[in-house]
């Protein structure tokens, strides 16, 4: 507890025994804050995101990233005596991620309410798509039909085109951040009760995304505002859109935060006039002439290059930016400035590069303190030393597909 | 402390001065979950956010949403007097949230050390575009120009087509959650302080959308892989797209989790001969193949409705979804078993629907307790009851223009 550099979490210990990568990515965020967490895997070849597209050195760079900072053993959690192994575990853990069908972890002889017997104070977070309730709960789901039902992908997208998916794990993203919160704030309620009690957290992963896109539900409630596809504007700001440079390179120009941030845009590109233009003048008159706005602005960038206009806009006060892959972002000198990116180190294939730990905090920071391990690379410390299983114990385990 | 009914947070004092959606989304997240979080704003119009688009009975859904659960009091920071007032209320909280460009807060009178000398427990969220360092930290900054560097508009939209920015406020969503799970892993690690000291949070936007992003640095550094517009294709999954119906209504599909969940979709079609074709059998052939693969799909799908489809490839345990605009989210009957959409009371238009807290949990549920208050609705509560001041001063103050 309170070790030097060990992070604001460090003490808590942390079961992961989900799969892929919404619930992973939550315990992820505990460790990266120094948290023990303790991955547990089917021995059979492991988390499924291990055998991921992007593989390096025969392991997907996915595992490589949501593994970082945790410890790895495998369990066959079909297998009783393994169930009895993580029963064990968890009677001294703080936190149990786990991601199942709802009715699975009762299979498996890990019901809450039995492991709540043996350590009241257990926080236990269910991860499903749909969450533990509801016709949709025994759903098989994936990001993909969140993002399709969640209005996001309906609204992502240029008018006349089809819907578009986002080409990100996005709904997983989310719900990594959002269980993260939720598991410390239960920690916090633990803590301030008398019996120190934990509890269930039921996320949803649609919850989790349909809770982060802001007002759809009261627009539409209140002024029968349907979110559309509109290609890369938006209804708070105008201009806001992305729009192509003489040299071929996009920059996007977003006018948000009062009215002056627009007519500072329109007065750097020489167009004082517009300031005072009732199609230009208010936000809501340029929302209403959108298109002539949008004309106004492309012909304007389409007769510059994109790096005079980020110069041009942004002394203005203008937000103005230009569309950056990631071979762009890693040798910005703003990121590099940020360590934005650090290296990781590996077991096997040297140190990889991966995003740093956000955000930073002063006294306690995070960090990245090793990238995902091999498979069952904990084993024996946990098994051996922690637990006091004997070498015989483990060889017997692991020859009846146990470990 | 531990009041019935208070959700996880009961107890918490959160103090928000921020403005429009990133930092008061996370000061939102707290007091969904049962902190008192008072929030701070300019006597001449408040929050931005207040006087954004959509606007019901003259206030933004926007400010509706993100004030929920808030208490609101009116201060001018530039008023010596003002700033006295927020240190008296910083001296007994436990957290201060803001999103001044580096530098303001200091210029108010206001900064961290001198916060911390009056009260060494207090948790500073500091949230800006680009974090408190860097050649970057000065510019004024939306999640426009974050989505724009961050790599997603990028990856987003058609090959052939531009980049495409979201239409939600994404970066602002996600910068919520990170937010309040950093906050309260700092609160966790001043209760393990002997000292109980709290510190100062950087949260920069662009590196918490970064950081959902995935391994997208990862695969760069170890493979040159760069994330390119493809359409609502995905490097994880193959089939996954979003295909026309019969009926004109579009569905998407996925096949993450193993390659059953792909060869069970195939035989559903009733094409068991693909699950051993050599461009079908394997997620890497599909990848490899992904053009044969999306034609195929196509041409089935376009002969279905999106209903049987649904209904079809359900069953077959595949991952696939109709697309869903806000119209349809709320009268699905999983989001009405689930409450996902609940009634926030208002001040002035009656009850509004908004989304419900996420996620769910057992013990100390979060709640909606009212919508967004009108601007210094709770000015006399704080002022005089808490504060002790008189009438007379608050006439004064206000005169003054300091609230």
């Amino acid at each position: 507890m309170s070790e030097e550099g060990a992070g604001p979490l460090g003490g808590l210990v942390v079961v992961d025994i989900a799969n892929m990568m919404a619930a992973p990515s939550a315990a992820m965020m505990l460790a990266d804050f120094g948290a023990t967490v303790l991955k547990v895997e089917r021995p059979d070849g492991g988390d499924v995101s291990r055998q991921a597209p992007m593989r390096a050195g025969g392991t997907s760079v996915w595992w490589r990233l949501l593994g970082r900072n945790k410890e790895a053993i495998t369990l066959n959690l079909k297998h009783p005596e393994a169930q009895a192994i993580l029963r064990r575990i968890l009677k001294e853990a703080d936190v149990l991620i786990e991601n199942n069908r709802p009715g699975k972890l009762e299979a498996m002889g890990l019901e809450p309410a039995r492991l709540h017997e043996a350590n009241p104070g257990l926080v236990i977070l269910r991860v499903t798509g749909w969450g533990q309730t509801g016709p949709y709960a025994d759903r098989a789901t994936f990001g993909t039909q969140i993002e399709a039902m969640s209005g996001f992908a309906h609204a992502n997208g240029h008018p006349g085109g089809p819907p578009t998916l986002p080409s990100f794990a996005l709904a997983d993203g989310c719900t990594g951040y959002l269980g993260a919160f939720s598991v410390m704030a239960a920690l916090w309620a633990r803590e301030q009760d008398t019996k120190r009690r934990g509890q269930v957290i039921d996320l949803s992963i649609f919850e989790a995304l349909f809770g982060m896109l802001g007002p759809q539900a009261s627009a539409f409630d209140q002024l029968g505002l349907v979110y559309e596809r509109q290609g890369s504007r938006a209804p708070l700001s105008a201009p806001r859109n992305i729009y192509r440079a003489r040299d071929g390179r996009y920059v996007a120009v977003s006018t948000s935060g009062g009215a002056n941030i627009a007519h500072r845009t329109f007065a750097a590109m020489g167009r004082d006039d517009l300031i005072t233009h009732p199609h230009f003048a208010t936000l809501d008159a340029r929302l209403a002439h959108i298109d002539e706005v949008d004309t106004m602005m492309q012909e304007w960038i389409g007769r510059h290059d994109a790096d005079d206009i980020v110069r041009i806009l942004s002394e203005a006060g203008a937000s103005v930016a230009p569309i950056y892959s990631i071979a762009d972002v890693v040798k910005d000198p703003h990121m590099k400035a940020r360590d934005l990116i650090v290296d990781a180190p590996s077991d096997d294939i040297g140190p990889l590069k991966m995003q740093n730990v956000f955000p930073r905090l002063s006294r306690t920071p995070g960090r990245v303190r090793w990238s995902g391990r091999p498979l069952g690379a904990d084993n024996e410390s946990w098994l051996l030393e922690r637990l006091g299983l004997t070498r015989r114990d483990l060889a017997r385990l692991r020859k009846e597909g146990a470990i």
